[in-house]
This record gives structure tokens, sequence and C-alpha cells, in this order.
């Protein structure tokens, strides 16, 4: 664990907005869908594909589940009016997972529908292991009727050899990420290796099952895991895609980019920046140093 | 080689015997078969099944050999009376095989055929280099009569690839494991990654082979490789098993039982616990630093 991980685990549970609001601003669009438009042109224009997440979860009200819904139909408008080559990506715990499971599912079906109409696509976020049933749940409930609609799953996980073994069935659109929510040793492998081992094996087997994968990952290793098992299939461009998010490694895009894969950037934007920007800081050991430094209240070094 | 490699090698050869009578505690189910039998009804209760091992080895006296036959007819009959899930594994050293290997085998023979009345099961223990040629001829010897019999390899050796192909013929049953007695570079591989791909490499010829294969380890990644190998072929859960050490991450136990796997705990017991204990101690770092601090009189830290 790292001294950051302790400083927020114990005794300093909260990092100041302000200084979590440096780090969003490497790793979100900004706070308005206009941020978003921007961004995704640009995107567009490097030869990459987007898909738009608006940021929001742990949602406990209905009105704000309901309100989330009218933000992501907007969104779809707005996409198909731009013009621009970007789906959605949808949090279950802000469409309200947590409040009511059906109501969550009528609202996923809603933006479905609609990403439907409009020759778009929605992919179903993975949240911690508490949400995983219920949103492998929702997802069989709305593939049996869409196409236009993915989830994902995360190697880190010991159950996914099994789901990805239950959902290959449906031809399933699957984003295969490794997990980045702190999950218990009961339930997740914990192990470097491991995580990094059971995504290649979790690759390939959703890939020779005729899923449709999104390889989610800035491992360079797994980068040239997705590659060669492509090629070794003998698989086209567009059977595949590669994922990650916006703020990190521009240059290993460019690598994926030119080897003439398909690239789709993760861009979120919105007010609720801060779970989001949290999650990306334990993930960048650098960028955690100087905030660690900043709470502590140390120069920059 | 950590420091209390160093000391048990050169100029301290003998940890006192009240340490590591601490150590046994841990790793040891007791001195007695009603502790067994109290531990194997824990570990049932559990979900897992249990091997038991009676402690001794390296015995040179022909009286000791034959008394230990009697103490696994015993222990044989025991099991079947208290209705515990548990086989037995044995100790050529401890049946003979220093005195006379023909003798070994008979003694091996005579638990073999009592557990086979009992539709019980024995696994010949593989010790160090000095013995793998005669136990796997003894195996075959039993093999050729007996199905309820199996033996052991170890990654670690470089003749064991050539041992699994010679076994393959036999459908054997095969406890794979990594190997934990101090072998010369000229025999065994040393490096870690060595001796973990090696594990990987056989465990796959074993099961794509048809043998029977008891899944050997502690090592996360390792009951990952395993899980996985076993998902890739399809196999059923009656197929193979994975087998840990008593005393040794009872929550990967937990782990490999949810995932629906089955489990064999190894449950030593008896008078015999020095050398047991001490190769366990080795393993342990984290145990061997204390008791290195203990056997240099400093207190703890």
């Amino acid at each position: 664990m790292t001294l950051f991980d302790s400083l927020v685990r114990h005794g300093m549970p909260f990092v100041p907005r302000s200084i979590v609001g440096k780090v969003a601003r490497r790793y979100v669009a900004g706070e308005e869908v206009s941020d978003a438009v921007r961004i995704i042109r640009e995107l567009n224009s490097e030869g990459a594909m987007a898909t738009v997440d608006v940021l929001g979860e742990e949602v406990r009200d209905p009105a704000r589940a309901a309100a989330a819904v009218d933000q992501y139909l907007a969104l779809l408008d707005t996409i198909d009016r731009e013009g621009i080559d970007a789906n959605v990506s949808v949090k279950p715990t802000m469409l309200g997972l947590k409040i009511d499971e059906a109501m969550c599912e009528q609202h996923i079906a809603a933006i479905v529908h609609r990403a439907a109409g409009l020759d778009n696509f929605v992919r179903i976020d993975m949240e911690d292991h508490t949400c995983t049933d219920a949103t492998l749940r929702i997802y069989r409930a709305l593939r049996a009727d869409s196409s236009n609609v993915g989830v994902v799953l995360q190697s880190y996980l010991h159950r996914t050899v099994a789901d990805v073994g239950a959902l290959l069935p449906l031809t399933p659109n699957i984003r295969l990420c490794k997990g980045i929510y702190r999950e218990p040793r009961s339930l997740a492998w914990t192990q470097y290796e491991t995580v990094r081992a059971n995504f290649v094996y979790l690759m390939e087997k959703l890939l020779e099952g005729g899923a449709y994968l999104a390889i989610a990952t800035h491992d360079p290793y797994l980068v040239w895991a997705g590659m060669t098992a492509v090629d070794r299939l003998g698989l086209d461009p567009q059977d595949y895609e590669f994922q990650m998010l916006l703020g990190v490694d521009p240059e290993l895009r460019r690598v994926i980019l030119d080897r003439g894969h398909r690239l789709r950037v993760y861009v979120p934007f919105g007010r609720d920046w801060y779970p989001y920007s949290m999650r990306r800081l334990r993930e960048n050991p650098t960028v955690a140093h100087h905030v660690t430094r900043a709470m502590l209240g140390l120069g920059p070094r």
C-alpha cells in the first residue's frame, strides 16, 4: 500500500476538493457537455473513437436517477446532432441500482432504446462487487431484445472466468478491464501478475468464443497481448477495439492507432468528478505522490 | 539465502526444539491421532477433504518401519470408523526405503491393500532426489494391481518432465508440487519463475494426458493457473483437486472452495514433528525471521 492509500484509508479519509480538482483536469473533459464534444472532436481527428460517461454514481434519490436518464438521452441526441464518433457508458448506481434494480433496468432500457433509434450503442459500466450480479442480470435482460448494449468484466475478480463461460452463448459485447475498485482478497486476485495473466486468458476465451471485445487497458504488455491474440485468430479490425481512459498515455493511443487497430477513449464529463478522479489518482503513483506531498503541506519536489 | 538458512547451514545446524515446537503448533495437528481426527472434522465442516500424514522419516531400524505400517493400518481403520473424509500420505523413508527397497514396497503394499478394502486411497509422498527413482519404481509396481495409489512429482526437478511422459500411459494419480527439499543445482531449477513455469507446463501436460491431478500449491498464481487450465479443458470438479498444507493461508483455501473446486488439506500428526516443521519454517520468511531473532537471543521486534 502506498503512503497515499494509507493517508486516504486512515486519518485522512478525504483529499481536499481543490487538490483533486487539479487531478480531474487531466482525466475529465470538463463540467459541461460542450467540453466533452470539444474533446471528442479532437480525439476523432486523431483517428480515435470515444465513449462518453456522464459523471455520477451511488445515487440514492430517485429524482436524481431520473434526471441522469434525461442527461443521457440529451447526450445521445447531441452526439447525433454534432456528428461525432462516440457512444455512451452508463453507471448502474447513477441510474438507481442502489435504490431499486427494476427501476435501474428500466432507466438503462430507455437509454438503450434511444441509442438504438440513433444507431448508437450503450456500454453498461461495471462498478464494485456489490453491483456485479445485478449488473449482469440487467445486461442479460436488455441483451435479449437489443444488440446495441454491452457490459464490462473485470479480470481481478475470481468469478469472471465463470461469468465469461455463462455469457458467451449470448454472443456478448464485452469490455474487459483489470478492475479498479478496492475488493477483498476473498473475491479478487491481488497479485499483479495473476490479474494480468487472467486478463490474457479471459481475452482469448472471449475472442475465440465469438464475443465482440473491447480490450480496455493501459498496460503495454496487455496491449501487446491483445494485438497478438487478434493476429493469431486472424480477426478483422471491426471485430474488436482497444479502449483507454482520457488523460492516460496518449503516446500508447498513437501506437495502437498506428498499427491499424480501432481505439476508443473513455471521456467522462460533469460536476461529480470527485470519486472518479480519486480512483484515477490511486492508479497513478506519480500523481498520487505529488498529491500526498501537497496534503502534507510539503512543497513540490 | 536468508539469514535463517545461513544459521542452519553454517555454525548453527540445529534450531532448539523448543523454538521449532512453537512453529509446529501452526503446521502440525498434534501428537495423537485424536488431534488429527479433530482437525479433519473441522476441515470437513468447511467443505475440505484431508490427507493424513503420520510424521516420521529417514527410519534406519526395520522394527520402526514395521511399527509405522501398523500406525497407518490403524489410521485407515480410524478414518473409516470415524466417518471422516480423509485419505493417507506415506513417506517411503519412514517405511524403510533407506533400509531395503523391497521391504519398503511390501510395507506400502500392505497399506494400499488395507486402504482398498476400506475404499480409501494412499498417496506416496516424494522426498529428496535420493528417493525419486525408488519411489517411482514402487509406485509403478503398486499401480499395476491397484487404482487407489498415487505419487508426487516436483516441478523443481529437471527430470520431472520426462517422468510425466513416462507415467502418463499408466493413467496415474499425481500430486504436483514445486518441491521443498534442498536440491543441488545440477538436478533442480533454482529460479522462482522457472519452477513456476514448469509447474504450469507439467500441470497442463498431466491434465491433457488424462491423469487425475492434485494441484498442490499455496502460490495464488498457480491456483489461478490451475483454475483456468481446468476451465479451458472443460474438466469436471471430480477430475482433479487442489491441495494445501495445514496451517498455510486458510483464506486461499476458502477462495478455492468458494469457486466450486475440491480441496484437500495435508494434515500431519505425531511426535516426529521436528524435520517437517523445519521445512515449513524455511518456506515462511516471516516466521523464520522471528525464529532467527530468538536463536540469536534478540527480543521480538
